[in-house]
């Protein structure tokens, strides 16, 4: 999950001199920020500060992150003739920025810790793109699977073609692993996820080319097909905190490791609390390899970096004995 | 889920005339409308207009609805402080308009369907009175319960006595049947949503006085207590899109009866798509008694009636093979 952010007073000072999507696609910035919660809080590994929606842009429309209110695109995608504009770009041209971040990132790093990268999956790209800004119903994206399920196929065969080139490249740039956000899949009910998201989520895992790097698959909300979810060809599944890790183990811990699961809210807590939980959610997870402690979500914007901090120092003194 | 709303012209009639509150508040008017779905969409139950945030605002509180934004606590609760404000009320006798609702629409319905009251659970209600507004992250709600647990079991037991003695008094009124709306319940992980939600709404099923009038209980987003829903005095669980008629009635079916689960969005769809989920809804459910059909969640306001109207049509045609 994103770990800068606006929590961070030393990301505040970065964004200070600059708008987000400027930091975005300035490498040495984006590579400051990265950095900087290995730094403070002692993460174990890096997630290259970037957004999902670089690839609409890159694809074509018009972004704006509007502070406070979100990304928008005031060209949203809703007809056959709006699809047309999407260009079937090649990331390491369009999105050199992201990889030249990575690159830089990697440098810096000098082997800390591994650096992962990520991008949105194809259906929660296409929320995004055809809503045009945050929704509560979804209303367009829905009428466009329902009335023109074939638009909604093009659209989503285009960006597993693109994301999964954009993953590769990343990994040449340098990323260790690379994660698929479906933070929207939890909105379709089985069928329609496991026609309008699982299948663009494989077909973007079939074009990464990799050697040993793993891919991470999170398909937030998403109980009710985690063993196909496992089966997509990922090699971790994302889990959040409505998930049962014990249960889950059970289910397909076999074939692939898990990521999660705490409620981001619980650093909020005291941090007696935030200790406690951090036990709950290895004990669920209980002995061996395999678990990656994470968070369910992105860290929240007003979270005393103090509390991110001692979850981290929490997460690796209560997990040893899980290692044995 | 609520039937009356923005998508009927002659709901929005009655509004020209007076804002929500006052319409909540009207019995004539709030009847009015309640009857609306019955005679336009031939809907098989009728359900009271109100809002859930009623009992909030009689317990003290401040409500604004605020068009377009939703509803609006100034004064949320945040300290015992602020908790002490809240009153232990009597629903009969400051939740008096509403009872009068229900004995006026009952009387206006002249027994053409039976009549659905409802409340929002304790947690879900909490949620609304510590965040004083809609929130994505409930941030506010999460610190209590991690900080002050004690302070958030108070107010939830003074809401469990309200919430029953209201349901109660609906009943007494003249109310059928009786739903309690758990909107907020899927944002717990499993043990926070035992531990603060649904004992509530055990609390509040067990204080209702009834003869034969059923309670029915909707958690949305709730997939891994279903068990423990069916155990908690319920007749009728709800479920929302996510879940799996088929697998839940094999789950809990022959406890309770279940109660869904169309994704609301559905009514975006052309006439055939729409038929064609119904009959996916009905084959997944299958033969034989103890399916209540029913969208997953309320009709959003730019549904066009005339596919609200398709839909029960096609319920009526589609779910007669499955009677038999």
């Amino acid at each position: 999950m994103r770990q800068a952010g606006r929590y961070l007073p030393e990301y505040r000072a970065v964004r200070e001199k600059t708008d987000f999507l400027t930091l975005c696609k300035t490498p040495e910035l984006a590579a400051e920020v990265t950095i900087q919660p290995v730094d403070i809080i002692g993460v174990d590994a890096a997630i290259i500060f970037s957004d999902i929606l670089v690839i609409p842009e890159a694809m074509g429309m018009h972004l704006e992150i509007e502070e406070g209110k979100g990304p928008v695109f005031h060209d949203p995608i809703r007809s056959e003739e709006d699809a047309k504009k999407l260009e079937l770009i090649d990331p390491s041209e369009k999105l050199k920025y992201v990889l030249d971040a990575v690159s830089l990132t990697k440098k810096e790093l000098n082997g800390r810790v591994p650096l992962i990268g990520f991008s949105g999956s194809p259906w929660t790209l296409l929320t995004y793109m055809v809503e045009g800004k945050g929704s509560k119903s979804f209303s367009q994206v829905k009428k466009m699977i329902y009335s023109n399920p074939a638009l909604a196929h093009s659209i989503l065969d285009k960006l597993a073609i693109v994301a999964g080139n954009y993953l590769s490249a990343k990994i040449e740039a340098g990323a260790n692993a690379v994660q698929i956000f479906d933070t929207w899949g939890g909105i379709l009910n089985r069928d329609e996820y496991l026609e309008f998201s699982l299948r663009y989520i494989e077909k973007t895992i079939s074009l990464i080319k990799r050697k040993k790097e793993p891919v991470i698959v999170f398909s937030k909300g998403v109980h009710h097909s985690l063993k196909k979810i496992a089966a997509s060809g990922t090699d971790v599944v994302g889990l959040d905190w409505t998930m049962n890790l014990k249960k889950v183990r059970k289910t397909i811990g076999q074939k692939v490791a898990l990521q999660g699961n705490l409620d981001p809210t619980v650093l909020y807590a005291p941090e007696e609390k935030i200790r406690e939980e951090v036990k709950r959610v290895l004990k669920s997870y209980g002995k061996g390899s395999g678990h990656i402690f994470n968070l369910g979500h992105g860290i929240l914007p007003d979270i005393d970096p103090e509390k991110a901090k001692a979850l981290v120092k929490f997460v690796k003194e209560e997990s040893v004995k899980y290692h044995n």
